[in-house]
């Protein structure tokens, strides 16, 4: 039997929307968009709205909704908070509909619509995102959010360890050096993710705005069963 | 003393040439444009003209030049040569003016003339470029070729070997997680480079065509102390 498809994207630059159409995208923001998605379907959201212009997330605010929307760090004036996976607890986010813009993660939510299908990814749901992939019948891409079409750690090694997984299950085969590069620095960072993270430029950047408190906890595997994926430009948990 | 600042582009996809105006840029395309480039020189080539298009080359040909050219590993009907350092003896090289077009390593040296001064690369002069690199008064960008805009490991781990020299002489710093995954990635591969480049899709690529046979001599360390560098269009010895 031939085996599935896995590849790995750095950064949106870097993306090739005609040659994974037929795949699960995982989009990989870890610090913090995908980290703080995953929360808010943990703590029961109902549904999120991404929204990649501030001005449109204004606009729904306006309209009554709950919305968090930052930049660079930073909430917006008029959102009710940031990007902070702390801020999607459950008193807030129960049973609610959530408008999101972020400075790079829903920019990429809306790029990998060019997949299959489109899931969020995460240190925080690592297991049950790998085990629902490897029941997939699909190619997959981990595509990394990166940082202002950078390359960034936090991003690559969460895709080492679901490539890892997959690898592992014998069903997935990769010719992509990215992935590679991503398993043999999750081999590096694995035995101590937070030391590692330490020289990666986010985590700096989040040190310098004192917005580091969450850091130790993206960085934590299987906090959730949560995976949430879009269907009808709306993240959903999934029901498959 | 504020240190100079190291950084790593994995991919032309993902330059941003104004960010680079006053560094040396080094171009790195292990397997095999660089390797090549600096074995020409290592044997006595006077000066090499880098050419995009191949027409171009073709053209020189019928005035006739020495031309090296390749598309995909393969040599273009009108060349001398194609891309294997092999090809560039003694015999063949000492004291000529090669043009020279490859598929991917040519049209980064034009993307690089954005910096204050490009230099190629390589394990070959691994040692000599370092040295010379520390020696200058610079800011540097190693500029990974990748393959058609991807990620590769060959270039990537290149500059992670570069990239230890210069932050180990404690002149230069980075900020840049590309430079950091580089060096973790150069530790790794370090104890044995040649079984570690073998799961690098280049690798199969060349093994494929059968031109395999020059990447164990690609991958070792300091065979000499050439270091090319462009100078008015032209590559050249570097004769700092």
């Amino acid at each position: 039997m031939a085996k599935r498809k896995l590849e790995t994207c750095f950064s949106p630059a870097l993306f090739e929307p005609a040659t994974h159409s037929d795949s699960i995208i995982v989009v990989l923001d870890v610090l913090r968009a995908s980290s703080a998605i995953v929360t808010a379907f943990a703590n029961g959201a109902a549904e999120i709205i991404p929204v990649g212009e501030a001005e449109v997330a204004r606009e729904y605010k306006n309209r009554g909704y709950l919305v968090a929307a930052e930049r660079d760090g930073f909430v917006l004036d008029f959102a009710d908070f940031g990007n902070s996976p702390f801020n999607f607890t459950k008193e807030k986010v129960e049973g609610k509909t959530i408008v999101y813009s972020t400075t790079n993660g829903t920019g990429i939510i809306g790029l990998a619509s060019a997949g299959f299908m489109t899931a969020i990814g995460s240190f925080l749901n690592l297991t049950a995102l790998s085990e629902w992939l490897i029941k997939s019948d699909r190619d997959v891409l981990l595509f990394c959010a990166g940082w202002k079409n950078k390359f960034n750690l936090e991003d690559t090694v969460c895709a080492g360890a679901i490539a890892q997984r997959l690898i592992e299950s014998t069903l997935y085969s990769s010719i992509c050096d990215s992935t590679w590069a991503a398993m043999d620095l999750w081999s590096l960072a694995r035995p101590d993710i937070n030391s590692y993270i330490e020289k990666a430029a986010q985590r700096t950047r989040l040190r310098d705005k004192n917005l580091d408190d969450c850091i130790t906890f993206c960085l934590t595997s299987d906090f959730t069963k949560s995976i949430p994926v879009m269907k009808n430009g709306l993240l959903v948990e999934n029901m498959l």
